[in-house]
């Protein structure tokens, strides 16, 4: 009696072990496959691919092709959607992009490169559906949905990824006091796993 | 009367080839503008930019932002409508390609590079509306519409342009026997502009 005892709490926790193992195995196999650039299929549908805020309230991004999620070197390719009012840092980047406005309408404010020591007072660009534009090496921009009831989406080629961004403030902020946020939102989680992994 | 007869000649001849030169000049003029960066705005409608089959029954190409055409040094992005049963040559080229399906369906035949001396039997993937899929460096691959109806409407980002496109009549040609094409039918009228330019 004393035995069977003894082998059924044995026998109890065991099957604990067990479905705590079970456990830690899946959600490392799912961190894992998130940021594992294997087993993706080659043609995917883009409106299951993962699309967030980043905790930026009224912005949706999604990496359609990218550095960190699929393994590109030299381009990558966003799509986002910016609710009415939201609007992109200041910022720099010293890679080349390029827009696609899909829908909606808004303000691009570029300051181009100069010798000043902060950027100044932006120029003003409307942007609307279809139109496309690009953005020079380094020059500091903001894109700004400026309507008040629709929703500006657009695509966005960069080269260069993973991007690295250098935001303002403000315009009259010294390109100096620009500050690196590197990896960007989208890439933090996984460029982080990546790298532990390179680690190892 | 006969120096007044002269005089009349003389004018009559003048005016002429004030005509013929004005001509050449805005003939000229066109010619530079359609192939020069400058003066072109930033932000551009892209049902207004230039849509050509560049002789390829079947396709019609606009370049949104381009090498040749803008000055782009890092990307390229095409807007490319194939009709029913037209396809791209079976290539390969140095860069890597992201394609964006906006509307329509088709096929896309790719052989992952390998030490074969010929690319071999591609497989074949279903790509449909917004679907996105990439183009590894130097994979040799095909995009055709084998759809019978519908147009198959693809966004096209590429690396390292303008393109340098090696041909393959079909998919047991040898490499080394691929036959480039460089400039690629859209870059050819701007590149040789931009060519003779430089070479003053």
């Amino acid at each position: 009696m004393r035995v069977e005892f003894s082998l059924q709490i044995y026998s109890v926790t065991m099957a604990r072990h067990i479905i705590i193992l079970v456990a830690v195995f899946w959600f490392a196999t799912a961190e894992a496959s998130h940021c594992s650039i294997n087993g993706l299929p080659l043609v995917r549908n883009i409106s299951e691919l993962p699309q967030e805020n980043y905790g930026r309230s009224g912005l949706s991004h999604t990496t359609i092709a990218g550095s960190v999620l699929h393994g590109m070197k030299e381009i990558e390719v966003w799509l986002q959607t910016f609710a009415p009012g939201f609007r992109t840092p200041i910022h720099r980047h010293s890679c080349e992009e390029i827009f696609i406005v899909l829908k909606g309408q808004g303000t691009l404010y570029l300051t181009p490169s100069s010798h000043s020591k902060y950027p100044g007072n932006p120029q003003e660009f409307h942007i609307f559906p279809n139109s496309t534009f690009h953005i020079p090496v380094n020059d500091v921009h903001q894109v700004w949905n400026t309507g008040e009831q629709e929703d500006l989406q657009v695509l966005d080629v960069i080269s260069r990824p993973p991007v690295k961004v250098f935001m303002y403030d403000d315009w009259s902020m010294p390109h100096t006091a620009a500050k690196l946020k590197f990896p960007y939102y989208w890439d933090e989680e996984c460029y982080q796993t990546t790298s532990r992994k390179d680690e190892l």
